[in-house]
């Protein structure tokens, strides 16, 4: 494990690749010291707190061998945004802990060329990390900031609450199909929608601002059933989803029913904000919707826990309950583990 | 990517192995929010800030293929402890994003076992993660608190200041050529330093108590003389090392001298303080040795530097400065990506 060599090391390539991109940013206030000593400081403003989120993305699991690492290095710090977001905080920095099969120079151009884009997009300074040979593996934990107190918990959803969702939904999953060669898409319908699975768009403005307007939020990365289901548990409620109301973009909408309600209710890796309010926001949540120029949908309501078990009640278009058979398939979350 | 299954998942394995560790503990204040949401949340005392450090291991490089889960989840948060230290940072709590080939109930179960009873020990909390299947891989991020501008960092050696080490060095290195059969060591010496490769003590009290001692510091990791240039370097001073000063085992000390200096100057995985102050400090760093119990060895001098690059000049025991071809072999550092 200990080895001596004057080949490009560790040291260096955290320097070169890293260090002066993190450096060609302007950090904010709360950052007291980045890259270079053994921690990085962090000093939140009066009456502000910290978010902190992690995500470990491994190759041939999270991505495709072989994925272009600039669209790599975006995806692996939006993930991270998206989690911020659903709390409502707002993006301060990062760290990376990064395992490489080899010191490839290229790919480390490219991957942090990608990162350092989005980085800079949100303000996100890289703050501290760690470089390692190994399997392909990113690791992220990122930090953000909010008022005390202010932070969208995932157990705030009441009975009656509005169930809300940004964006389109569905999209990122059906461009993995058409990669995988499991539908056929044109190649221009292919492209409209790629860099939803690629390049994902945290919903940062959004969660910013729902601090004061939704009772729980929570961003879908596994699919929106799945992940609904996190705040079900948490706040102790079930819910009513409305399938024909999940937003779906016009590239998903040419695809059979069957596939649009699989893939906009349990496709993955959409990172849209799911969040609940009060049915008095309504006007607020339109007004958010128009400022920030993104469609925010109501595509169902909150209801009183009836079972031990927290269950969500699916309706088709016509207003007909499903069945449990037809909605188990639905009902299944991506999980990393399930082969 | 996405898949379906009944079978044990993610957010199960979580559930199980981590949530029921964490809620076992008692937080300390600053931790508004733990494992179960989008983010974790801190909030700092007034006039406090936030040290953050992270690390990644990786099976193959950083620990044997098959090692003891147990002793495993200990080392991966003590390293990360030692980080905090070196800043005189007070542990708080820690992300854990883990990358496992299988959802192995046994190993989770030891694995939490190890990083657990760290933890305790520490009062240091998980407060978030992520678990994905994958080659077994390890990253842990960790908070501590400071009071604002007291962190302890690598920038402020002085020439003139003297340098220190905790603890003594090179034990974890020897053990490691035991292991690999490189050094014949009986079963009873083995025993008696193997720890110190598996579980290492990470130096938080003493981080604490140098804060308003030393005048720079960093922890050992890499080996003794490639970590000093880091503080050398932010620093911009250079150093005197008086080789037979380095702090010992009695087992090391039945080496012969070369292993003994190279193990120690250079060996790796030490995770002791080295640390640097003014000479007015030595009563100081005396009074903190004897309350912790800890030897603290004072074994050379910063200087003035000489030249672009920063310099490590060794004597021997004698006095005797020695040359370039005899001092090379030992500056070299450990590299992860070297081989």
């Amino acid at each position: 494990m200990a080895s001596q060599s004057d080949q490009i090391g560790e040291f260096d390539l955290i320097q070169r690749f890293f260090k002066t991109g993190a450096d060609a940013m302007h950090p904010k206030p709360a950052i007291g010291l980045g890259i270079g000593d053994d921690c990085a400081l962090i000093h939140p403003a009066l009456n502000e707190e910290i978010a902190i989120t992690t995500d470990m993305l491994v190759e041939g699991r999270h991505f495709f061998v072989g994925a272009d690492p600039e669209l790599l290095g975006f995806k692996a710090l939006a993930v991270n945004l998206s989690d911020l977001a659903a709390m409502g905080a707002r993006p301060i920095g990062f760290t990376l802990a990064l395992a490489l099969p080899s010191a490839n120079q290229q790919w480390l151009e490219a991957f942090s060329k990608g990162l350092f884009s989005i980085a800079k997009q949100y303000s996100c300074s890289l703050i501290g990390g760690d470089t390692t040979s190994g399997p392909l593996t990113i690791s992220i934990t990122a930090f953000g900031s909010l008022p005390t107190g202010k932070a969208i918990r995932r157990s705030g959803a009441k009975p009656g609450d509005d169930i809300w969702v940004s964006g389109t939904l569905g999209d990122a999953r059906l461009a993995l199909a058409a990669l995988r060669h499991e539908i056929a898409l044109s190649e221009t319908d292919l492209q409209q929608i790629e860099h939803r699975m690629h390049q994902p768009t945290p919903r940062v403005e959004l969660g910013i601002q729902l601090r004061e307007v939704a009772s729980a939020a929570l961003d879908i990365s596994d699919g929106l059933l799945g992940d609904l289901k996190h705040i079900l548990e948490q706040s102790q409620v079930d819910a009513q989803i409305f399938l024909d109301r999940l937003p779906k973009s016009g590239i998903l909408l040419k695809q059979n029913s069957a596939i649009q309600n699989q893939f906009a209710a349990c496709g993955g890796d959409d990172y849209e904000l799911c969040f609940t309010a009060g049915s008095h926001q309504r006007d607020a949540i339109h007004r958010i919707s128009q400022s920030l120029e993104l469609t925010l949908t109501h595509i169902g309501q909150i209801t009183e826990k009836k079972n031990t078990a927290v269950q969500i009640e699916l309706f088709s278009a016509d207003g007909k309950r499903l069945s449990d058979t037809e909605t188990m398939p639905l009902l299944k979350s991506f999980d990393h583990f399930a082969s």
